[in-house]
């Protein structure tokens, strides 16, 4: 039996964040460029934890951020992602389904551990990631069925998967069984390296099965390419899909068609954390396209599911304040 | 061979702590008084945590953030607290261990699953405390060895130890083996509840074996007795011992014989968070006890300790911050 349907589906690397202020020697030792991601193994992750100061754990994850928010909103959202029958899998799954998102996979006994993002804070703000995949890489092309997918009126599928073994095979999956029931699929690029990675293929999605695809300035220039932005703003308008260009300070655009929505960001009098803000800000948008909203006043909301994230400290903002924003 | 002589040892209930904002009615719905710390069972523990929503995990424990604090300030600690081999114990650990801490108990195998308090805030800043003691109520006498407490300078032990089946005949124990080390042995009072429970035993510890006492206001009067403060004082100083007796935003006052520091409160632009304040507060009093500071130095120190700690986000501040303050 078909899983009932839901206003949003995601599918994402389901990842505790580790969050540990250090100083910018600590970063550069790994010779990873300050503000990237990158994917290291249990070794490396053992080793990195041990030379980290004290931290801080909590859910997290670009997509399933997303998801969490677009649940706090009020919207019906379920999820499918993998973690391992442990406690930090345990408190993945808890938050989620605290929200009221519909949990679709259980914590699995046989898999790697669950995923952790370690999260290295600079005293300028910056974030640099190291991300060990555990469990996630474990997610297969049998736990993306009809049951498990239902009918989602949106799919938002999240880039990083492409990293795992089976993810293209199971984001495939998903994409048909959505299909089949009416739905509309969304890509989140994830990162500028995680469209290099996989350009072909999400190419090949903004062309084909995407009906929106979703990222900065960075992501957007690095899928359709284009020296200067107008040249990247004419692509994404030409693609014919609904395409979301995030500009951190610089507000936000939508391209559909021969519709084009500019919206400023607004004042912030204190940026607390910038985490997770791109993430809020996919959220509200989602959360207007599904309720049916107009381009603008979808835009507008995610703006402000933006500045809220902004304003809090975490990933997540406080469920009650987001709530706050549409109950309005 | 005994472990090398450190300035702290801290002996206490090693504790993860889950924290959650909630309206104030999903505190009253389990009847604890706001503030409250309450022990719970492995069932109930899963119970609330069900029920809560989305949460933050982070290493805490009153004596245990002490510990760190007095670490990250430069001093020579260690730490004997129990927790079992699961990903929480890795996390308080690791934590402990990340500042220097000399975790004197690995992770136990066949003990039951890490503690972890269940914090609930409300919009008012209130903390509400529903614990689950797991694997700290294994902790036994066999624990506190002549190898394990070696030749600490000062003992801090936590009143709420004494909830534990084998915590007094461990602290015992930890006290024998201090004296015969010439050093002295502290006394946290945790909470006046707890006070309240163990009365007997705080009290005869406070007129023998310890050499300081140290709580808050509520703590140090439910030990003491007297039904006006001057009363509290007075007793306070009659016990010959080294009582501290923090009051919050009314700053602290120590005790010992006729020496009577009085230090105001800093004023605080904000307070971003109050929990671990007092915990941060000690950490930097016994530093300066252990390093042979006027009473008077010491208690300035700790006044700093707190005030770094209400300007910051969760139970221990950021260690380079602390170490700043005695950098100078």
């Amino acid at each position: 039996m078909s899983k009932p349907q839901v206003e949003l589906l995601g599918i994402s690397n389901a990842i505790v964040d580790v969050l540990c202020h250090v100083e910018p020697e600590f970063v550069s030792q790994f010779g990873n460029p300050p503000g990237s991601m990158t994917l290291i193994d249990r070794d490396d992750a053992e080793r990195i934890y041990d030379m980290m100061g004290p931290a801080t754990e909590s859910a997290g994850g670009s997509v399933a951020n997303s998801v969490a928010c677009f649940a706090s909103l009020g919207g019906e959202a379920a999820y499918i992602g993998r973690v391992a029958e442990d406690q930090l899998g345990r408190i993945f799954n808890h938050d989620m389904a605290s929200l009221d998102v519909d949990v679709r996979l259980p914590e699995e006994t046989r898999a790697a551990p669950t995923a952790r993002c370690h999260v290295l804070i600079t005293p300028d703000g910056e974030r640099t990631m190291q991300t060990f995949l555990g469990a996630c890489t474990e997610i297969a092309e049998t736990d993306v069925t009809v049951d498990t997918v239902g009918a989602p009126k949106l799919l938002l599928m999240e880039g990083y998967v492409w990293d795992t073994p089976e993810g293209p095979a199971a984001m495939q999956a998903a994409i048909t069984h959505t299909r089949a029931a009416r739905g509309r699929v969304a890509l989140s690029l994830s990162d500028s390296f995680c469209v290099e990675r996989h350009h072909e293929a999400f190419l090949a999605l903004a062309e084909g099965d995407a009906d929106l695809v979703i990222g900065n300035e960075g992501e957007v220039r690095a899928l359709f390419g284009g020296d200067d932005l107008d040249t990247v703003r004419g692509r994404a308008a030409a693609s014919g899909k609904l395409v979301v260009m995030t500009r951190h300070e610089h507000g936000s655009e939508v391209f559909q068609g021969k519709e084009h929505v500019v919206q400023a960001a607004d004042t912030v009098d204190r940026v607390v954390d910038s985490t997770g803000a791109g993430d809020a800000w996919v959220a509200g948008f989602l959360f207007g396209v599904a309720r049916g909203y107009a381009l603008r006043d979808a835009t507008a909301l995610a703006t402000q599911c933006a500045t809220l994230a902004l304003s809090q400290i975490g990933a997540r903002p406080q469920p009650s304040a987001l709530a706050a924003l549409v109950s309005d």
